[in-house]
Formats: C-alpha cells, structure tokens, sequence
C-alpha cells in the first residue's frame, strides 16, 4: 500500500533495536483518514474470504480494527492483555511473550464472543516475531473457530514471524513488509 | 440517548459491587454500527465547541473515539497506561487511581501530540469516581491547551465523578446516566 509506505517514509522514525516509531498517525496519535484507507484495503485483500469476526489485542489494534469493521460489518472484539474484574466466567486464555517488554503476559478473549463457526480476520498494527499473533491464532482455534487470515499494516520482514505464519497456511496480508531499516531513515520495502 | 439505554437494558449485566458489564457490545465485543450512532451523538452535542483533537485512554476508549473522529475529522491520540520503550523523550505523565482494579497507574501522552492551543474533546466508556478523567484533564492542562469537553457513553451517576468535574465547568455529555442499579436488572436512568 503505496500511502502508507510513503508515510511510514515520511513520518516514521527507526530507533536503536530495530524499534520503528509510527506513534504520529498509527499506535499513539491516530490518522482516521489513513485508518480508513487501511481498512479498504484490508477488505479488498479479504474480499474472497467469509469472516464473521474481527479480533485484535489491546492496545494499539482497536482503532484500526473498529474502523475495518466498517467495511466488513461484523463485530470486533480485542483481546485483554491482564485479568480484570470485568472479564468472568468461560474466557479463553493463552500466555504471549512480549520481545519488546521482555515478559511474558497472558491474553484472554470471553467464549462468549468467538463462536465454532466464526470466521476471524485478526487484525494488528504490526508483526515481529509473531508471538502476539500465535496468541490470538490459539485463541481463535480453541473457541473452535477459524482463522479468515491475518491483516497487519507493519510487518518486519526481517523478523520470522511472517514466514512463520505463513508455513502454517495462515493467509497473512500485511500492507508494508520491510524487509531493512537503518537509523539514518533508509527503510527498504519488499515488493508485496 | 434511547437507543443505548435500551441495550443496556437489552444486554447490560449487573454484577455484586456495582459493576455494569457491557462486553457484548461496548468495551470487549464492540458493535461498530452503534459506536457510528454514538459518535453522531457526540458530534451533536459538541457541535457548537472547536475541537482539534480526541483524547482517550487505553484500552476501551479506543474504539469509540476512533469512530466518533470520523464526524469531527481529528486525529485521536490515546494516553497509555505504561511505560513502553516506544515512548521516548518529552511525555506527559499523571496518576491515576483505579478503584476497579484497586491500584494507581501512570497515564501517559507524548507532548508531541497535545499541543498548546489545542481544544481537546474527552472521550471514554465509562464515567464513575472520575479518577480517569480527572487524570485526563490534568494531562491536557498541563500541555498547555484546553479541555472542549467529555463525551462519555455511560456514567455511573451514584458515583461523585461527574459532579465533581461539572462543578470544576467542564461540560461533560454522558450518554447514559444510571442512577440506580440492581441485580435483577432494574436500571433506573437518569432523564437527560
């Protein structure tokens, strides 16, 4: 996706540790405008694929998948990363580990709302290694239900997760693959 | 607003401790179609103040401020509630009591994103001892800018929150006022 590539471009900055700050129009500050040609185009690469369900994970999924919603009319529902007394009785649970805070967290869904049948498109800001988006594929398979594919905006192409995904047949979209990115904001894109 | 009273009604639970579950359609499952009419209430109510931009907080404000910007054509920016590696340099920074979850966390917004000369809109899903939105406020003030108001889809009106901030002349919307609950599911709102 062309916008979003000349942005991340324009608007991105590369840290130390390979960390890619989008936080002025993706994950801190929100661009609407942006989240809703994302969404279209998240729909024009699912467009094949039945889906009942989005499912993303706190935080920073929320906004992009309510906002894809629109353009697939099915509910969305986030993931919770910690134990909260507003979650009770049959909740699904799985552990992630998290590289970029070095902990491991459990991630908890209500069964209630993923259903057997359900057809879920899991939608996040980005993927690394993968581990978050492991979590929610678990989730989504021991509610009994399927995995529509995964659309991500960011993905690190030079971490596995995407390739580790991908081997297991999960339909895995992702809007900017990059492939290298350096300090001095030479960010190099895969062709997808 | 009648039609979000009716699904409380609907599809609220009322749970020992006063707790309110809404996760069938507001804060863990969302229903995008009724956060569009939610958001278009929102516009109404603060159609006569200049807002520039959204301010929420993670993680279940998330999904109404990002639909309700689309009828104010703003950015929204969401305070996180810790501290992450993609945070760096100038953050605003504010505690926040949480008697849900009995503990104080910091609330966080680079100051990047809140401006000075900024006309900030509030919005969340809940509103009860106003600790969260006290914390937002505080963080708004101190960027320099100034407060347009809270739209707030549920508030918890035998709690002291809402008076206490319209006392300080905040103009606060709330969508649904409940001012008495019980568990056999009688919800007596206030007329608003």
């Amino acid at each position: 996706m062309q916008l979003l590539k000349d942005r991340i471009v324009r608007d991105g900055r590369v840290l130390p540790g390979n960390i890619l700050k989008v936080g002025s129009f993706l994950n801190h500050q929100m661009d609407i405008g942006l989240f809703n040609d994302i969404g279209k185009e998240f729909a024009r690469l699912f467009a094949s694929v039945p889906v009942t369900r989005i499912l993303t994970i706190e935080a920073s999924g929320i906004g992009i998948a309510c906002i894809t919603a629109q353009y697939f009319n099915v509910p969305v529902v986030f993931a919770k990363k910690s134990k909260t007394k507003n979650i009770s009785g049959d909740t699904l649970v799985t552990s992630v580990k998290s590289f970029t805070h070095n902990l491991t967290y459990d991630v908890m869904v209500s069964r209630e709302f993923i259903r057997p049948g359900d057809s879920v498109l899991i939608i996040d800001d980005f993927l690394a290694n993968g581990c978050a988006l492991e979590g929610l594929v678990r989730l989504v398979e021991s509610a009994g239900a399927k995995v529509a594919g995964a659309g991500i905006v960011i993905e690190k192409g030079f971490q596995d997760g995407g390739a580790r995904l991908r081997e297991r047949g999960i339909k895995i979209e992702s809007l900017a693959i990059i492939d290298s990115m350096r300090g001095d904001g030479d960010i190099t894109f895969r062709d997808n």
